[in-house]
């Protein structure tokens, strides 16, 4: 299966588009994996959301503990060995409650403000949140725009900001539609554009991590002349899937796959995803837990390759990072 | 000397003009005697500012954690049982270190920052959190305005904010002159217009606090209008004197009178104060260390009272309060 290495050149970069939760994860492993060398990761900033006079962004958090090995491995979001001494101060008084932020956390978003309040750009603020949180070597974390994408969804309650359905209403309300306001006007960050259009010399292969293809990849995917940009630049787009046998490791993926009619398989994902972005994906990954459905659908998409996809811890993470770094996307 | 007491009709309101440190000890002395009713507190805004991307009013803090009994007693400012968790993780990660934020004060920020963001007023959200933090009965803590007024001092290092004077650099530079960024166009908080014009059929006396002159109670006694409202609904304005002994008891008072070379005592206060607000103080109110100097001054000023008004703790701080809710002010 491993039939060249990705990296044996040494002269392709990696490029994750990732949420938080598994994303996250993978983000590690392929950070552990690559040393850092060459290994750029694209946040979704679609979650993001101004809480308490603070700009948080989740999804770029995560993936900014995951790599500074500062996550909380349980929750699977925040920091490790965090308290919660403000969130505490800030219920006692009344204060909105619905999301937790703890002591650590809330340093991070401090600065962050702080940051943002003196002119700098999200990109620069994250690459300095990157270097103080001590994310080792080159890896660049960069969020997928500038612009202001905010995303909502429909609901049998009514519409409602992702965060509210997330967290607050913990993705009970069956979904009807999603919708990524800003997103029209929205372009890629330029960090990003940069790291496209500057590396000619070196071919890149990009991955799409197992996030939720509507709450967190569709934002990055579905950014103006996104698509058209991986396409044009990626050696090739490896889509790693979220639903392994039938069912969403973490989160809502498999409930929302139900709630708008697609069958909740890795094929299901599979046929969403090569429907709204076609010839982006070159490579589909699935868990060996569905290899009897690989093997059917195989007929029909040849570029899908099995194994054990499931990150249970960090060494798991890595590993499967470095099975990624040496498919051979020719499907066996 | 106390021939009647301001209260004795019930119709007198007791409405105190304050920085923070004396000011707010008096503010809890004042609560403490009056229960609460018909008192009210104005506090100074120009030392508020935006720190971390959060709206921080340290003068009004004080006086809300004074008045709910939550204030450290020891250093004066923010909240007893203070913990440091959100601070160290900031200085930690590098981030602006020289404003200390305890994580309880924090909570208070991040509230006042979501009500705020929520549209509503620098009064409303002043009383929302009175009420939150438990300050008992009907006093009212209300900001000098709702405009962006901002505390600058000229110093021998160049021109600064209040804050970075007073914190960051400990007040070291010598001052020269200080102003009141955009109060020019400010106007007193319609809280506190409500309260003057409302209680037509209640006498108001209005207590200027022991807070700094230059930097707490100018900044509130400049907004146009103000002082000609008090003259006009006071039926006597009351003054304590912030210098005891020829020394200030806590910051930097002291220290500028004598840089922009004023006599540093209770006299030098005194002229200050009228010459900048002719006919505005009906009472001063001295130390009774400065007993011989108000002996040989009230030849020319009459209305000096003295007494003890080192406010050591709470139960010195009521019996002080007493004492001026009883001053004859005529002068002995």
């Amino acid at each position: 299966m491993t039939s060249g290495s990705i990296r044996a050149d040494g002269q392709t970069d990696i490029l994750l588009l990732s949420g938080g939760g598994g994303g996250a994860r993978l983000a590690a492993g392929l950070h552990a994996a690559t040393g850092g060398e060459h290994f750029s990761v694209v946040t979704n900033t679609g979650d993001d959301f101004e809480h308490l006079g603070l700009m948080i962004c989740p999804d770029t958090d995560s993936v900014l503990y995951a790599l500074s090995q500062q996550i909380d491995p349980v929750r699977g979001w925040g920091r490790e060995g965090e308290s919660w001494q403000v969130f505490d101060e800030l219920t006692q008084l009344g204060g909105p409650d619905w999301f937790q932020l703890g002591d650590k956390d809330l340093a991070l978003h401090l600065i962050r403000a702080a940051l943002l309040a003196e002119g700098r750009s999200l990109s620069e603020v994250t690459a300095i949140l990157a270097r103080r949180l001590g994310v080792a070597s080159a890896a660049s974390i960069m969020p997928a725009t500038e612009d202001r994408v905010r995303t909502r969804v429909m609901t049998s309650q009514g519409e409602m900001a992702f965060q509210e359905y997330f967290v607050k209403h913990r993705c009970e309300p069956q979904l009807t539609a999603v919708r990524y306001e800003g997103i029209a006007a929205a372009k890629p960050s330029p960090s990003l554009v940069g790291l496209l259009a500057g590396a000619a010399s070196r071919s890149i292969d990009v991955v799409l991590g197992p996030s939720n293809p509507f709450l967190s990849l569709a934002p990055i995917l579905d950014l103006p002349g996104m698509a058209d940009l991986l396409r044009e630049r990626a050696r090739r787009v490896i889509a790693v899937s979220p639903i392994v046998a039938g069912q969403a490791l973490k989160g809502p993926a498999a409930k929302i796959m139900s709630e708008l009619g697609l069958s909740v398989s890795a094929a299901g994902w599979m046929e969403w995803m090569a429907d709204r972005y076609p010839e982006l994906i070159d490579v589909w990954v699935w868990d060996e837990r569905d290899h009897a459905l690989a093997d059917a659908t195989r007929i029909a998409h040849p570029n899908i390759v099995v194994t054990d996809t499931i990150m249970s811890d960090r060494e798991r993470a890595q590993q499967f990072a470095e099975w990624i770094l040496g498919v051979s996307g020719d499907g066996d």
